[in-house]
């Protein structure tokens, strides 16, 4: 699979694709043109073809796709069969709403540990998962590698503990910390979540009456 | 200013340049050349120039962009100026983070109230707001008419406390629920935050190892 080059676009598409044909197997759909399936998403059609051609050829030529196999591309595509584990990094209100929120195991991930650092926290269960101190993070993970950080601590603590976790082989970070990591790309992956980005984006079309999404 | 048929893409892009100028700002930087602007964002000179050229003429031929004016600028198409009021809407872990975390006032909102249905929330002070119980949710948001309502309930009850909050006169849902709320659109703007996609783009780039962010 020719993988170099796939600009960040396509690949932030990529998990649209995948909810969209899980909606449309959720509701019994089996093929589904480009056509139709542009018409859906708000993408010309051969945006779309242009967008799966980057990693093969999944349609075909007048039948069109068929959506469980698709799906599965996608979902191989975005790395889901390689169950990568998870640590959440704060159990602050935001950690415990993503280990409660998030169906880590349906979409390929295992949730493999917890830390904060509060006396409060610490030894209760979310999740089924027992919140550790984050003192012993760095022990845990040698004994224990993880592939990904969700780091929700409080901004003033983020870079170190970003850097704690990097130095005890984690591979990737989602950031939620609003602390830009400038790590070396080749070092640690990191995606950063910006909510307010988000919210912009929501009040630009309430402030433009010409404008809807 | 024309604002009619700017791509998602392109609005999608200038809470990203207005983080990007603001940080600028605290550094010092008085002024930054398209060049300059791409490089330190991973974006083409050009593309820059593209995206501010649908509001306008910012730069100048040779100077480049004064960072202060033109953050204010994008603040502005941001809609940061028209003080959206915002209330939330399910105050659990999610809506309680959001209420401690985001600084509405920051970026140029008010949160006005917030509402819950649990017996434990309805009175309890989040961040200087009193939870309100959701069975005053309407009667409440025709006496303090609201733009921006944080969609921050299970999901089970997602489309049921839209409705009540469109009907109420809210402009605009903020939308953490992973639930579809096929409104029209001329009806209410909704932005939906999916937190699996972002995930999942982690999980792409640490899959493919010749891909680097």
């Amino acid at each position: 699979m020719k993988r170099n080059r796939i600009s960040n676009n396509v690949i932030r598409r990529m998990p649209m694709y995948l909810r969209k044909l899980e909606d449309l197997l959720y509701h019994g759909v089996d093929r589904i043109s480009s056509n139709e399936l542009g018409s859906q998403m708000g993408l010309t059609p051969s945006q779309i073809r242009q967008d799966f051609s980057c990693f093969g050829e999944f349609g075909q030529q007048g039948y069109g796709y068929r959506v469980a196999e698709l799906r599965d591309q996608i979902a191989r595509i975005l790395g889901m069969n390689e169950h990568y584990s998870v640590v959440i990094v704060g159990v602050g209100n935001l950690g415990h709403a993503l280990m409660e929120n998030m169906k880590f195991e349906e979409i390929g991930f295992k949730l493999t540990a917890a830390f904060d650092t509060s006396p409060e926290k610490i030894g209760t269960v979310v999740s089924g998962i027992t919140v550790m101190d984050s003192a012993n993070i760095s022990p845990w993970l040698k004994e224990n590698p993880a592939d990904i950080a969700v780091l929700t601590v409080p901004k003033p603590v983020a870079k170190e503990m970003a850097g704690t976790v990097r130095d005890a082989g984690v591979r990737a970070i989602w950031n939620f910390t609003n602390t830009d990591l400038d790590f070396d790309k080749d070092d640690i992956q990191v995606e950063n979540i910006h909510f307010s980005d988000s919210l912009l984006t929501l009040s630009y079309y309430l402030s433009s009456p010409g404008s809807k999404k």
